[in-house]
C-alpha cells in the first residue's frame, strides 16, 4: 500500500514527513527511555515540547505578545460553550451566521445567555454588505466562522476589516478551525480565535485556542475550572493532563510548516491548488458547479455539485477506485467536496483535475449529461 | 537509546507491543493509504475501529448489555462537570471524598448543584466503616473515586459492595481513572463510571465514559450538546470529531490484554507487582514507608516516603540516574510513588525493588538513616 491523494475535510492528511517522524520517534522518543505520550506532561523533556510547539506557532503566527495560547480539548464543538461562559457576563452576543457551524456555534450559546442571530440569508453562499447586516455596537461580543468548513465559504481580510470597522470595540470571536495557518492573518483584529487540531495543525483531539489577555478573568462563577480561559493560560494549559501526543504531534506539523517557508509560501501554494480546482469547475461547461460568490470561495474547502444525485454517488464510487480519499459531500449539502489543507500537495489536485475532466467527458460522451437539460 | 523501567503515573507506560504496532501502521496504516489518524471519523474503516475497540473493551469488562460506552474528551476533569450536568437534576449528590482526585470532583460539582461531602478524614489513607459515614438514601448519586492515584488509596469489592448496599437505589458514580482494566470487577453496581484514558487505556486525550441506559436523558436544559451523554449515547460518540489516534490506540490496548488473558490473568500479575513492592516497603525497617491502611493500598499506585526530605530528593536523583521514570511524588503529598499500570512488567518492579534495597543500605551504612531518630 502507498499513500493514496487524501481530501478529506477532517481529521485530513497530515505532511507525509511529520508522519515518518513520527514512526522514527517509535517506539522511543529522542532520550527519553520511553515514547513521547507515556511521559508525564509535568516532565523537564515535554514541557520542551510543549513551549517549543507554543513558540513556532506564535512565529508562523506572527502572533503579539498581549495573546495567550493554550492547547485544549474537545474540538471548536467546546468552544462554543466556553467561549459564552466566559465573554457573555450577563449580556448578549451578536453571531454571524454563514453557514453549518456559526449556525451551531449560536444555538449553543443560547443555550446559556442572550444570544442575537445576524444571519446571511440561505443558501450560504457569502457574506451580505456589512452595512446591512445590523451588528450590534455594544456585544460582549461577535462571533463568526472565518471559514464554513461545510459550505465552503471563506472570509479574507477585506470582510474581516469591515466587520471589525463596523463593530468598532466590540472583540471579534472566530471559528478558523479549518484554516487557520492556511495564510498570513491580522490576528490582532481578533479577541478570541479557535481551531480543532483535526485541519491543518494535528491529530483530532487538540485544540488551539488564542486569547487576548484582557478577555481572561470574566467566566461566570458556574465556569468549571477546565473551561476556564483565565484559569487554563495560568496553568499552562495543564490544569488536568493534556492531549500530549497531539500537541507533539502539532509541534511537528509547525516545525514543517517553518520549513515550507512559514505562511506566506503556504499561502501561495494554497491559492495556487484552490485556483487551480476552480478552474476546472469553471471550465466544464455547468458540469460541475461550486455555488458560492467568487470573492467568498474558500481556498481550503471547495464543495461542488454535479448534474444529478446519481452523477455524484457514481463520482464518489469512481474517486475512490481511482484511489482518492474524502470527496463525498458532507451529508448537510451533499456533493462533492475537496479539501485542499496545506498538507495536500497541489500533484494531488493536479490528479483530482485530470480525474474530473476524464469523468466529465465520458458522461457527456455517454449522453448522462443531457439528463440536466 | 532504549525503553526505562517506566512508573510515571500518567501519561503512563504502554505495552511495547503496542508502541510497535503503532509504528508499523505510520505513515500508512492498513489499506487506508493513509494513516489511521488521517481518515474521517465517519469513514467505513474507522467506524470498524471504534466498533472492534467497543467490543473487546465489553468483552474485557464483562460489561452489561444496558450500558452505554462513550469515547469522550477533556478527562476525568471534565467528567466532574459532565456528570452533575447530566444527574443532578436539581437534586443533591453526595460525594464520598477519600483523596485529592474525589476532593477536586466535589467541588467542580458544588459549582453547579447541592452537594454533599462525605470524608474521610485527613490524612487520607483508607475509608472509615461505611456505617459511619451517612450516606443519604435520597441523593441523586454518590460520587466516588475507586482508586485514588494521588494518595493510593484503592477501594475493593468488598468497600463497594458495603457502600452500594448502604446507599440502595442511589446511583454509584465513580472516577476509577487509574484502576479501570486493573482487575475484574463488579460494574452493575455503578450507574455511571468514568476514566481518563493515560493511565491504563491508551494516549491522553481520550476518556472512556460507562454510563447505564436509564440514566441518559436527565441531562438540564443549560447542559451542552456536547456534554449530554444522551446525546454523545445517540450519535456513537461523535456528536463531533472524537480523538480518533487515541481510540485507535486504546483499541490496539484492548486487544493487548485480551492476548494477556484477560483481566483475570492481568489482575494476578498486578497483585503479584504490588505485593513485591509492598513487601520491600515493608522489609525496610522503616526506612521506606507507606501510610496507607492495608486493605485500601493501592495496587496501581504506590506513595511511600523516606526518612528525611533530602533523602527523597537524592532517591529521585539516584533513580534517574538509574534509568527509571516517573517515581517522584505528586506536589500534593510529596515523597515518592510508584505506579504499577498494566503496561509495567513485573521485571521492572523487581528492578525497583533491588534498587530500593541498595540505596537504603548505602544509606544506613553511610549514617544517613540516623538523622530519622
Amino acid at each position: 500500500m502507498s499513500r493514496l491523494w487524501n481530501f478529506s475535510a477532517g481529521p485530513a492528511a497530515l505532511p507525509t514527513e511529520v508522519l515518518e517522524q513520527m514512526q522514527s520517534e517509535l517506539p522511543e522518543w529522542q532520550e527519553a527511555g520511553a515514547s513521547v505520550m507515556e511521559i508525564s506532561h509535568r516532565s523537564k523533556a515535554f514541557t520542551r515540547v510543549i513551549e517549543g510547539a507554543e513558540a513556532d506557532l506564535r512565529e508562523l503566527l506572527n502572533l503579539p505578545r498581549n495573546y495567550r495560547v493554550l492547547f485544549l480539548q474537545g474540538g471548536a464543538t467546546l468552544q462554543f460553550t466556553q467561549a459564552p461562559l466566559n465573554l457573555l457576563q450577563g449580556g448578549s452576543a451578536d453571531y454571524l451566521v454563514t453557514g453549518a457551524w456559526s449556525q451551531k456555534a449560536a444555538k449553543e450559546a443560547a443555550r446559556l445567555g442572550n444570544v442575537r442571530i445576524v444571519s446571511a440569508r440561505e443558501p450560504f453562499i457569502g457574506l451580505p454588505a456589512v452595512r446591512d447586516l445590523r451588528l450590534s455596537s455594544d456585544a460582549a461580543y461577535l462571533h463568526l466562522c472565518t471559514n464554513e468548513t461545510i459550505h465552503g465559504v471563506e472570509l479574507f481580510e477585506e470582510s474581516i476589516t469591515a466587520l471589525a470597522t463596523a463593530v468598532g470595540n466590540v472583540p471579534l470571536v472566530a471559528d478558523m478551525s479549518s484554516h487557520l495557518l492556511s495564510r498570513p492573518m491580522a490576528l490582532s483584529r481578533f479577541g478570541l480565535l479557535y481551531a480543532g487540531a483535526q485541519k491543518n495543525i494535528g491529530p483530532a483531539g487538540l485544540t488551539l485556542v488564542i486569547i487576548r489577555d484582557d478577555l481572561l478573568g470574566k467566566a461566570s462563577a458556574q465556569t468549571p475550572a477546565l473551561l476556564d480561559y483565565r484559569m487554563q493560560a495560568k496553568n499552562g494549559s495543564m490544569l488536568n493532563t493534556p492531549p500530549t501526543f497531539a500537541i507533539y504531534a502539532a509541534g511537528l506539523v509547525f516545525q514543517w510548516l517553518k520549513r515550507q517557508g512559514g505562511l506566506a509560501a503556504i499561502a501561495a501554494q494554497n491559492k495556487e491548488k484552490a485556483d487551480h480546482l476552480y478552474a476546472a469547475i469553471a471550465a466544464s461547461d455547468g458540469f460541475y458547479r461550486n455555488p458560492v460568490l467568487p470573492e467568498y470561495r474558500s481556498r481550503m474547502n471547495i464543495p461542488f455539485t454535479l448534474p444529478t444525485l446519481e452523477l455524484e454517488a457514481e463520482f464518489v464510487r469512481a474517486s475512490e477506485a481511482a484511489g482518492f480519499i474524502g470527496l463525498k459531500g458532507h451529508k448537510f449539502v451533499g456533493g462533492i467536496r475537496a479539501s485542499l489543507y496545506n498538507a495536500v500537495p497541489l500533484a494531488a489536485v493536479q490528479a483530482l483535475v485530470a480525474f474530473m475532466r476524464d469523468f466529465a467527458l465520458a458522461r457527456a460522451d455517454s449522453g448522462a449529461i443531457e439528463t440536466v437539460g
